[in-house]
């Protein structure tokens, strides 16, 4: 496959080394609105650098990782798919849904491969949790606690942009608990606050977030969201069932464990998603790459975006008005 | 102090055993509406059956402790106080707002030490967690998360009786809700399913609920409860701020561990409160004791009784209506 | 059972505190050197004192338990067996193995109910770890690991009448080393040094040792010894064999588990021994007055005395000539 | 660096990957008596087939990785120094002291970059470990104490020309003992035994063992090898000082529990070294590369080699002989 990443900033760079180590891909082109930065990756990976307009009209560029600004997912997303080219398109698609939804029926009429960057899906942990599940070692799910928090709040100026905490970071757990659940939500609950950064109220945003979903059958799914975390990235699950309960923990750099006069002390966790999930980055494009020779759906698909963005909303609307939301009224 | 027992079933039992060992309190009596059960304990530790009505009349008794059924704490209660004696009665006072608030004015004519069974502030472990929280060892409380299962479903004709599962097992968590975030509550949202044993749907309650509640400041807590764990009794704490996270875990009869093939294996949770909160029984002892000789308000008291019971109500009227409620409806 | 405890000291008061818990023994009477020591003891417990001569000639006193100095350990132990008393004995019978052979003959002559204070094989979890093993978790056992390290030296004028490193604190992991291990021990290597206190290197002591046990049949176990780890009371054991391992790990007071910028600490390990023992020395009751009472053996004995006693003088003689020495060679 | 990788089985792949994913590195040839395996891994990272004899010969070969079969390593070192080559060279040089000490002789006569393959220093648990010894962390170093398990046995076959279970496989913990000792090693026990196959008995080996070093100043170390582990790799180090204790632990794929009947469950350690120490390698030939570039010494080379050697030579010699043996009698 040889693939043209759009996008040289930090997320562009994480998935150029992965490719770049991969045996059956090869990183043909990069493209940046910033030249420079797309000069410079160009050269460490030893690739041509074209705008974007030109990776979409060059033949044998077979596949593109759109992983530029926010704003541009969707628009990039359609001209990919109308250029026949397989797509590894960063989340989110667009921050509403009738955009999102546009650029679906886009790709329902131009079918190429088209993976999501739900990143969390490929973390080993995660996966061997949901094959668990999957393979009934815990029964009957019956709730599930997602835990996730930053290590540190963006800066107030982004906020604005990233459309509020359930579109720009909670995002990742609604698809987790739709991933996970593996049925219908039927309602939407959430609690948020402003506890870490008067910025971010400022903003118009929340900093800290608690959301209950409900599904068709009753089973129910807790997800908490902070800000900052002092200690590092906080990333666990815990699903439980009737014949028992797996936990995701969280993960350090190494087991050492120093005891001493103060207790028994091992390493805080991996700091941000960069450690903890680099791993996760190298199956995301192994993933891709096989969708795609093999003509099967990868992982995570658009449509999985356009649903975790429908559960975002009906969180917003539960927020602002104090009760739970039905899912289905969210359109 | 001179300790008349009114009640000698299981917690009864717990109770008497705990206080025989206790250098500062004598069991005195023992009463039980089943005489035969009242004279086995009363054997065992070698003291006097009494008819309730007589413990009541009793001057050389100081103390009562109700562990009798649920539908009779409050009578008792109020007796025991009218006799001017001290109170360790367990949770619930009664069932009812309007009944427990009787009970408390009762016991605002007739001061006398009270305290109710909310035995888990006594658990080390617990009350630990709430030392480090006061202690600020991680800032700001932001979030907090209470996970709470029993090992097994009480039989359907109990649920019957149990003013269901917010009154009669959740109780126990908005009471630690209550005391850890340490300030008011102003609402409370619940969700609620049947996934366990459909008797109890039948019986008109739920098994399986997920609650969060929302203080004055905007701290989050989610409580999650469940009817039946296979592997035990799950309780669970953790506290996060703004300078670290608290987590109580789980407790095991033997810190053991095998490494074989199937994994590294450790022994699964203690199976009940009986063994987990053993020592806490011993403590809750301790507390009445010197709160009764100290003349100061024990760690828990009926006033506790009457707000947990708040927020049990709030949250069955949330979960009936689909939307939060606002607490201070609840009166 | 009514039960004498002769020495009024810190073991001595443990002692008490079990008796008075345990239903089926009754303290009746304390004896010291130091008569207001065991009149403080008494008086708690509401019990006679009595000299050691008195406890011997009691015929209503059915057993005794030698807590006094270690010089005078055999001495009652002859005696109490001569006016057969059942004896529950703190370890050593003596710091020689002349004067242990005597007690034991004379034992043999006056059989009694004869326990040693091997208090660790009581401790729930090592007892667990020994039943596992037993029941085959692990398979054929092929290597041990003895961890054992105390949380300060004694002061130096103790170490000169301890017997040494190897007789006073070794001793102890020796007696679990033979019950673990279950087959004779045919070799004893040592090795030890002075790293801690130089005083203990004065007083002709080491502080700091390793010995390598092997048995009949090609097991081997370790032991480590250090007279000092500044978090506390280190009591680990490894077993492992064909089928996996088992882990006694070391046990806090609380699971309570704090995450912050420091990484992610557990309280350290109970202090000491009578925090880590403390259940092990109810339970060092129990099987004392089952035994007695069923006229079967103690799970630790005279014998068990003595043979720890056997490694502990070959050890010492191995460290002497650098050289492992053939445990039949010690008599 | 151009570097030529001299042996194609099971490790000269672990490096050729290592070697092909770093940037400073570039894999120039590859030799192997088999021309067939030199060809399969030649195809796979593009680079040229070379006879052993044609690597020293070529100029613009800067260094050579030699992984060839352990009667070869000490000739190719040889004839690596003398063309004037950097060298990686697999443990060990040789099985016995004089051909290790010849081959020491040559590099002193000619001083390239000579790198000896002790994979586990490079173990970013164990180099944590490591750094924090030497920053005092525990204070004085006391005792240290060495696990190493295989997870299955080798065949018979190659227990004849491995030199023996200390030469070949407690080689490692010798160099680790040296490196975290960090001050001359005085004697040397060993203890070991056949208890896991009959067959490697009857090759005249040992698949369990257990020595005790004792350094210059006292410092005592415990290792422990078994030839088999049923649960995989056993590899672990725990560092007992004046100011605690520090422990390296095992490490799993994941860090996912499951709670159930049978109790907490996680995974089993990572199967053997291709696992355990993947990061190692790549760390290694990192050392290797810039050891070189700087002119520095890497951070293993020949004469560790030689060290670790002497030590095995002791150990064996102590076993035969059932005494500690002092090391400086091993020339």
């Amino acid at each position: 496959m040889k693939l043209a990443l759009i996008g040289a900033g930090r997320i562009g760079k994480v998935h150029a080394q992965a490719i770049d180590r991969h045996p059956d891909v090869t990183l043909a082109a990069v493209a940046d609105y910033h030249r420079e930065a797309a000069e410079a990756l160009a050269s460490t990976y030893g690739c041509r650098v074209l705008s974007a307009d030109a990776v979409f009209e060059t033949p044998d560029i077979d596949a593109v990782l759109i992983a530029s600004s926010t704003p541009t997912h969707a628009d990039y997303l359609e001209r990919a798919a109308r250029a026949g080219k397989a797509i590894l398109c960063e989340k989110p698609i667009a921050l509403d849904l009738a955009r999102t939804r546009e650029a679906l029926q886009v790709l329902q009429a131009h079918p190429v491969t088209c993976a999501l960057g739900f990143n969390r899906r490929h973390d080993p942990q995660f996966a061997a949790l949901k094959r668990a599940v999957r393979e009934g070692r815990i029964g009957n799910l019956e709730t599930l606690t997602i835990t996730s928090r930053d290590p540190a709040p963006p800066p107030a100026e982004y906020i604005g942009a990233s459309g509020g905490l359930f579109r720009d970071m909670m995002i990742h757990d609604f698809d987790m608990a739709r991933w996970l659940l593996d049925e219908p939500i039927a309602y939407v609950h959430a609690e948020g606050s402003c506890l870490i950064d008067p910025a971010i109220g400022e903003a118009g945003d929340i900093d800290t977030a608690m959301v209950t979903l409900t599904t068709s059958s009753g089973r129910l799914c807790h997800i908490v969201n902070s800000r900052r975390a002092c200690y590092g990235y906080d990333q666990r699950i815990e699903a439980f069932g009737s014949a028992g309960m797996l936990q995701a923990q969280n993960e350090s750099e190494t087991r050492l464990r120093f005891t001493g006069e103060a207790g028994q002390v091992e390493e805080k966790p991996k700091w941000f998603f960069l450690e903890r999930y680099a791993e996760a980055y190298r199956r995301e494009i192994d993933d891709f790459v096989y969708a795609w020779r093999e003509r099967r759906a990868p992982l995570a698909g658009a449509r999985d975006g356009l649903e975790a963005l429908r559960l975002a909303e009906a969180a917003e609307r539960s927020l602002r008005e104090g009760r739970r939301i039905a899912l289905d009224t969210i359109r």
